[in-house]
């Protein structure tokens, strides 16, 4: 039996993250880089069925007409990362994908994320066209790179807050929703959709919508697939999620807990629209409470500062009350790449997604709670307790 | 029955660690203060049949002739700590302490601990003798206070480091040691020595030997005794155990690792002496290889700056690398006091060591790895997983 | 002939500076704190004929009722600042100058400020009589006191940005808005107009428009008066004009710069509003381009955190270029209280005013540019260029 | 009459910051980036006849043997920065000077400089010996190059603190040292005479000795020719001399000065040598004082961190007392890339000097202050009043 050739379809696929994971993904084939910052090359996973980094196909869904090219060339200029080596021996394979690419979804993105659309992105009437859209393209992809399995990742921009008095409890609510001229669900949520009928699993990345609601997850479950998601953590809320629980562990009372995130890519772009970030902000803020067991004062703000490029610096206050009630103060200087702290956390996904697909788990995977701010299927939020869930869980599933 | 009555017995009993944990005592009698900050008073350990604040009686040994009250007040002026009120409250309870403390022991502390020690400090002419005096005052202590039980605590100035060739294998090694006129055990290993045979579990909050030998280990085990150690977990170190798992649970090369302290109380004065200081560097160092599994270089520096008083400000650079080989930062600001984030464990540790002592375990207590920077009797060095084994631990003593 | 008795009449009585500056004159008069923080006691203004501690006599309007003795003592207890000696001996002080108190004035205030009015604080029918108002209690202080001379400081809560061009060009045109129904002119420009007509230097420590507006300059400068403004330059901005000068020196180029301040006390309360905080912002953001003479891209959050009480925190991030356009960065936290770093420039304010005066100095008082972020009479924006000019003045009027 | 042709004669030719200089001159030529960085491209100069980046013919003085080209390539991959095309566009300029690099003197440098130097490195049997080939060797270059001028810059390593009691007072005892078999001169010192008999100006960059004994100022007298330095002030201490006229202006009391400096270049592995790096904590550290009046307490720290090539990051802790001895701090954390700090600097410096040369100044040059941070002819420390004294030097000199 020849080894499985399995398909990932990235939604948002000429953005930094994508490309970045694209760069990087040619660079592990070529062995131009060590695993370093891929989750799934631990020794603690070293027994699962990973796939391999050359069995993967990716092509995808895109609004913006720009290349592959030229966007991992202007994080290679711009953001003094991804080294020229690399960068060059990456060109064939994003050629390959870029043949793989298919005009997006417009579908309630919302004003900003529309503008940054090519002008021919066509926009359906419906949802459910919308939806029948990317599952002709997601089949074509399919068959035209004979591929065993397809996961989907939306690597997206984030779109605007949809009120949760409108997501769909159930799947037959959500099927009524795509046919309606006004269905309230995003771009996210049609690709999800597509996605999961077609039975291929659907990894959400980004803090929007997709598919969070209770609907769409029953629609994975009829058809025995799992999804993952939301919102990857890979900068601030990370060292949040690691850092709350030894206040609460050591009995600390955090009075407040100040966090300022500055950068300059396109998704700072896109999150300076007050309702895109709207989505982002919640996404960071709510674990402290869920972690502290109360709610100290908080702040969260996303800026968008040109010059800092991918390069994303966020500092934190945290002010908190010891024994006799004595204030204190922890600050935290965090300066990351954005896009390299992601990428290799679309690749795990999507090798762990596979285990567990392989083994039969349905609906969203609480067990992948490490990689998210706002973890589906799961209520553990401090980043030990979920890194250790992950690693029961491959203990089990070997 | 009555309620039994428990002896703290404090080595450096008019050090600031030790006098803000009488304050802070004297606090919680008297309702001043919530239990912020203490550990044992969080809810995982309700059930625990832990002793109540008014059951305890402290007493101690000190080489420094001052008051309980100047140093009290020196904190309260000088470093901006303890309310007016508190303070005010406490000085019964600091004139009761003050008159169960004895002069300490001055073997082995080396030159700068010496000449912090009032002239009539005597000094035996073996270790055996010192022990025999530590001895007779424990004895005094209980029989006069009518008590229970006594926990010795260490919260004595940093001794200099001990060459570990030296440390006795065998409780045979440690007892000809004794007699020896050049015994190499310090001070710290003789209060140790002088509870142990007692049958009182002894706790080192310092990074001093005390109780660390396996000889000594072995005269517990043989006396059915616990003790715990070594040198509390309160700043930086603490955040290094936090924060280091989560670089190796995300695949992140740690590339090297700085910390600088700066404060400026008595500790640090006797922490200026590069002997004194080495033992806690070492201390603060080591858990970095231990958690990630190999050493990135890394620096810890300790200094005393006389205006910082009792405020520790701690500054962090982790210079790690992720994906693509990407080199990224992670800055760190603590800005703690320091008795005040020391005080609330001494309490805890006393109560969580009377537990197990009622449960009958002896020798180092690995379950209390998570206050200790260089734990006794464990492995695990990751603050999460060590808190984890307290929790358990806590669970199975119900 | 008698030593002279100087009125210092403050607008904001009871607010954190005012209460401040208070105590701390209390503390100077009695001897319990050195000098530290007055630049007028530095060496290079001691040939100045300046005011003695215990020539001045101090009253004021306020909208809040509250009394000076509970803000000082919040103060002290909230956010640990004070010493309790220095509070103590405040007390009478402080009853004498609360004597002095008068209801202010509301007119055009905005809404913010208007909530924390007390309700029986009266809203004239226009603002020339709100005018009358302020000039008969002035009149009634300087009467009752016996004062050779009354200073008029501004130091109520920031006012929402006034439409520039609604600011009278002319003192006549000043005086036709004085009697308009819906006059736009603010109170605080009423408190200066109402001043400045009874030849009483006015200084403005806020933002708020005060006597920015040529018009009313024109009215000073016909009354032989001199005045000052505007904004006091206390923490992030001081800094600003410390550091941008060095980048310009260099012919670094500075492409963005970030301030994020935090702080707990009313003056953020009221600065929470967007109007208000607009004010705040123009005058600490402007300077950059003033002094680099390009505008960097540029952020200024300000944002109340109850926690902190009177201390702010402000995180700085500059961003800039260097040779072969290499991009470096300067981070700065800046941790002080804004109370006791407003209060001893109040003072000093006082005194250089008074000496101005004497000197038959009129209109804006240029020279004094140094204390404030948004300098009125000079075009120097560097803090040294600024310090300079000071001691040039000051060896000039000598 | 032909453009003038002037050397650059580098001791340290293959250092960090002379190859930064040669690739940025390089590509100055070349127009391959803008002048940022460049003091003397600033308006304020534009009138001075400064010499063009065409006329400067690059050799000098180098101890290990390698190459430029490589060490270009060194700083492009280790430490980011250089961008591609820069370095490329540079060969030839590189190659050029390589062909006039001649071997450098050992002459009393101390075992770690010593321990760099290829084995071929000759040692004379006196410093007048050394100083011959130094002189040859500048001869040469002056004659095969046909140069109108030959300006000499030490750019290298840090030799150790040499003590002052052995300073010559005099050429007259400098010359008799120099006979001497133990001359206590070190290498510096002897480029420095080298230079200055020839009627070659000199700039010290460096905190290692050169010029700066009175006796070899002297010299520089007696042969009507100019020197600058010592210690080109790029990073924390600029800052320094920056910030602490702040605290002095404002009255505001330093208690501390805490500045930890890392890094892990060749500079960086050098001053990792106690004695090496005392000189350079002496000139990091002796300037508060001198701006402050009195010393507060202060630390300075330089470490050698592998990970951190030639990114220097500095924490600096300000902890300084205000109104009421209000304890308040200050905390900057400087990112900046040493080489790149340095380079425009070195080019500013030749220029200058060629400047002061033609003017007939001689002896150390006090107007060049602002770029040293142990400037020698002058006592001004605050980098405003140096910058001032430049400008109005050039204003002058026009
Ligand atoms: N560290 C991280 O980078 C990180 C962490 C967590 C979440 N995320 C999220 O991941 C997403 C991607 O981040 P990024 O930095 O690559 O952003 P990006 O802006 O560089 O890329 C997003 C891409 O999505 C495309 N796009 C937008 N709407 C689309 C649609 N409806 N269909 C198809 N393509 C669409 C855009 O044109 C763009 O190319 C964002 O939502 C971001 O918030 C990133
Ligand atoms: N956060 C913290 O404060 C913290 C954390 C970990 C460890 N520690 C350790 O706890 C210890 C106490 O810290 P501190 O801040 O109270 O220090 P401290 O210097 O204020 O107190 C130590 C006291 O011990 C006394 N002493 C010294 N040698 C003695 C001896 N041989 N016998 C009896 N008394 C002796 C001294 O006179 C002094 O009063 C130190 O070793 C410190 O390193 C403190
Ligand atoms: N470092 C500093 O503290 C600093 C620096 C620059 C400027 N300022 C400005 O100084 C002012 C005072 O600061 P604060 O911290 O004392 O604020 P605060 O809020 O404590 O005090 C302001 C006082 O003004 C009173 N007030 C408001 N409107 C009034 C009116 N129309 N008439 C009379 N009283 C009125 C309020 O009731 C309050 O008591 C603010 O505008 C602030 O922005 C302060
Ligand atoms: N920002 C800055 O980079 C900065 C600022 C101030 C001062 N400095 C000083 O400038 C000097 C150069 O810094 P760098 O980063 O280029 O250091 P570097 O170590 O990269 O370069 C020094 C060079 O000098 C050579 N050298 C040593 N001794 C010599 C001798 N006797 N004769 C000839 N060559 C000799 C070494 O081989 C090396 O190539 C150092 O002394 C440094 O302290 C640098
Ligand atoms: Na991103
Ligand atoms: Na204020």
């Amino acid at each position: 039996m020849s080894t499985p050739r399995i398909g990932i379809w990235i939604i948002g696929a000429r953005g930094g993250v994508s490309v970045t994971t694209l760069v990087g993904l040619s660079a592990l084939r070529n062995g131009l880089t060590p695993e370093t910052g891929l989750v799934s090359c631990l020794a603690e996973f070293a027994h699962l069925p990973l796939t391999n980094w050359d069995q993967f196909v990716v092509g995808g869904h895109e609004i913006r007409s720009s290349t592959l090219q030229d966007e991992a060339q202007r994080l290679h200029h711009d953001s003094r990362v991804i080294e020229a080596v690399a960068l060059e021996k990456s060109q064939d394979f994003l050629a390959s994908a870029e043949a793989n690419i298919r005009p997006g979804v417009l579908w309630n993105v919302g004003p900003t994320i529309r503008d940054l659309a090519s002008p021919d992105v066509a926009v359906e009437k419906s949802a459910r066209d919308a939806v029948d859209r990317v599952q002709a393209d997601l089949r074509d992809f399919q068959q035209r790179e004979r591929l065993d399995n397809v996961v989907v990742v939306n690597l997206a921009s984030t779109e605007a807050l949809v009120d949760s008095s409108l997501w769909p409890e159930t799947w037959e609510a959500a099927e009524e929703q795509l046919g309606q001229p006004d269905c309230p669900l995003p771009a996210s949520s049609l690709y999800a959709i597509g996605a999961l009928e077609l039975g291929m699993p659907y990894i959400n990345f980004t803090p929007s919508l997709g598919a969070t609601p209770k609907g769409i997850d029953e629609l994975a479950r009829k058809k025995n697939i799992c999804h993952a998601g939301r919102d990857a953590k890979t900068g601030e809320t990370l060292l949040k999620s690691v850092l709350a629980p030894m206040f609460a562990s050591r009995n600390l009372e955090v009075m407040s807990w100040v966090g300022h995130n500055i950068f300059g890519n396109l998704d700072g772009k896109v999150l300076s629209d007050p309702d895109n970030k709207a989505s982002k902000v919640k996404s960071k803020d709510q674990l402290l409470e869920r972690i502290l067991g109360y709610a100290p004062q908080s702040l969260v703000s996303i800026e968008h500062i040109a010059s800092l490029g991918d390069w994303k610096t966020a500092w934190d206050h945290v002010h908190f009350r010891g024994f006799l009630q004595t204030p204190m103060t922890l600050q935290l200087t965090w300066q990351g790449c954005d896009s390299l702290l992601a990428a290799p956390l679309v690749l795990d996904l999507v090798r762990f997604v596979l285990v567990a697909q392989e083994r039969g788990e349905t609906g969203a995977l609480g067990v992948l709670g490490s990689f998210f701010k706002s973890p589906l299927g799961t209520d553990r939020h401090g980043f030990a307790e979920q890194t250790e869930d992950l690693i029961a869980w491959a203990r089990r599933s070997s």
